[in-house]
């Protein structure tokens, strides 16, 4: 196991002309393009196949649906160029929830096999594109049918929320909270971690069963870099959350019940954690695990030093970003109508946060061989 | 090639039971039924594979969407436990175009997933569905990939309206028509002819590319006995449609333009123009074919002989499910509007002609292996 260095991603002397001028998230995406691209042309130049069967596990719907895919696509399409080779056959998979928007995707289609032969020309694919609506923590395709799993954003998804938060005889488990907190007693963490790792062993479990051996996988959730789950790097944006929630409570809006019964399905883990639940499985060799921070705006641009300045847009794009995650989850529970409130209360706290301290969201990156 | 004789569903003497206690209806999808489960029992029983690919070829989005499948996985499954074998795995593939709504589809899996268990037992499958949306009418699926392809209801949609048909340098080719109808000059039946010839050419060599040597094809569409295309077995419900449509012209409702601009994409072959196709392309051995016919109105027994009794509700059951195949195409050239007038009018003009004569829709059912 190639064990990478942490890789802080604050711009300083030395850094190149490009990256003085982009912004943090630019190049984090930059560098998981790079690990991506580098693990799906190692997998093609083993035996160069002549279909290649990728899934991207958590789609989504929007812009960044296709985003992947094509990446993955155009990099094996200029290797088999370069090296003179006609194309492989790309057998597509789409993956997520069934309740995911997949029309609006398939409507895209037509427009996204067009872009692909205009950027690639005409002798590049053929590629076939499927949708495969389902959780992820289960199996979805046949037996040795991927050649390549790649996923982002979406394994800190939880399938459900840890069993036992709330109903316990002694009471409410994690009051007041709504994810890990530093206020949270030793049965929270060990509830959420016990929750990860049922859930990363079952996919682990079923990918391995999907993929040949030989086949590669990449992945990139929300993590920490510390050993400590509570720690702010992974937790203090639901703690902010948590708070402005409590505000709530405090003007009588919503109950104080509602709150406690609230537990976000979702885990940050360490690199540890992660190395923990591969080597359990014993399925996959891991090749690669990198550790990337982000600024909590993704327009914040590290060259400006001058955190108080425009803090309230800064808040708003963090509560806009959290808001496009978590709104159906909140919005089921405490109901529609207290939502804009929330986020708007949400985004002040994050505001006021920034101008005393600069945190920032933690990103892993693992790259996987199927043995 | 095994030359079934034409089926008249028609009851009479001699008939079981059952036979004369269920519609013309149930008895057509039994007979279909019937054909496919004998096709795939055939394929399966020939090399036992372990994994079967299974593509149904316009699902649509409805009650019927999952039970050709359905009935398909059913009858390999009752067959393999005959036999004492372990269940292939089913590779599932639901196309329809784009803007099907996979979204409804997808959401009713899990409860589909559920059934198939309860039916046939935990020892079922796994069974694992996509979404593939694409016209079929091109490339959908990677090569050799597909043992089975079904089609029920959905090859009689032409890829587009034959060209040529509103806009000649003579002026309008299809006056007062919206179909083939016996009014319509030989131009017409030509250029509805050839359209269908270049559609159903594309569709069997792209299926022959994608299906395995062995694999089975059933397809189930709207056709004709007759030789003349422009018979009343497959032209004249139309014929009262575009009636309708000239009613609503002569109360100036509409223009007489824009009747003679629209044409359905649409055809209804006779089983020796499929046979000419397929002969042509050459990839498949045509195993079977039967024709089927369907009184108009699902709901009518053919033992009811008094034709008169509740005409207006048999004209508004005709109006219902013409009106269910093209309302969106009407709507979209003649505007929303005039849709609901027009099938009550529709409705009343079928009702009308059902008091004088029992015409029946010709369904065709062929069977295909690939060489």
């Amino acid at each position: 196991m190639e064990v990478q260095q942490v890789l802080h991603m604050i711009g300083g002397a030395g850094e190149t002309s490009y990256a003085n001028n982009s912004t943090v998230q630019e190049r984090a995406i930059s560098k998981v393009k790079t690990i991506v691209e580098k693990s799906i042309i190692d997998l093609y130049c083993t035996t160069f196949p002549k279909s290649l069967g990728i899934a991207d596990m958590g789609c989504s719907s929007g812009p960044n649906t296709f985003l992947a895919i094509s990446n993955i696509m155009e990099a094996v399409d200029q290797k088999r160029r370069h090296l003179g080779h006609s194309s492989p056959e790309f057998r597509v998979f789409l993956n997520d929830l069934p309740g995911n928007d997949f029309n609006n995707i398939f409507k895209s289609l037509a427009g996204f096999y067009e872009k692909l032969k205009q950027n690639n020309g005409p002798d590049f694919g053929p590629c076939f594109i499927a949708g495969v609506p389902g959780s992820f923590y289960g199996r979805l395709f046949p037996t040795e049918s991927l050649d390549f799993v790649h996923s982002s954003y979406s394994l800190h998804w939880l399938s459900q929320v840890p069993p036992g938060l709330e109903n316990r005889p002694g009471g409410v488990l994690n009051k007041g909270n709504i994810y890990m907190a530093m206020t949270s007693p030793p049965a929270v963490f060990k509830a959420y971690l016990e929750q990860f790792e049922r859930d990363f062993s079952l996919f682990l479990r079923s990918r391995s069963e999907e993929m040949r051996s030989g086949g590669c996988m990449v992945l990139t959730l929300m993590g920490r870099r510390s050993l400590d789950p509570s720690s702010r790097e992974c937790c203090y944006p639901f703690e902010l959350l948590s708070q402005a929630l409590m505000e709530m409570v405090s003007q009588g809006i919503i109950k104080e019940a509602e709150v406690d019964s609230f537990n976000l399905p979702y885990y940050t883990p360490s690199v540890q954690e992660l190395i923990t639940v591969i080597e359990t499985d014993g399925s996959f060799h891991l090749d690669r695990h990198e550790v990337i921070e982000l600024n909590w705006d993704p327009n914040d641009n590290d060259n400006n030093e001058d955190f108080a300045f425009n803090k309230l847009t800064r808040g708003r794009n963090v509560a806009k970003n959290t808001r496009a995650v978590t709104e159906s989850m909140l919005a089921n529970h405490f109901g529609e109508l207290i939502v804009d409130d929330l986020f708007k209360k949400f985004g002040e706290n994050v505001a006021e946060h920034l101008t005393k301290e600069k945190t920032k969201h933690v990103n892993l990156v693992i790259s996987m061989t199927k043995k």
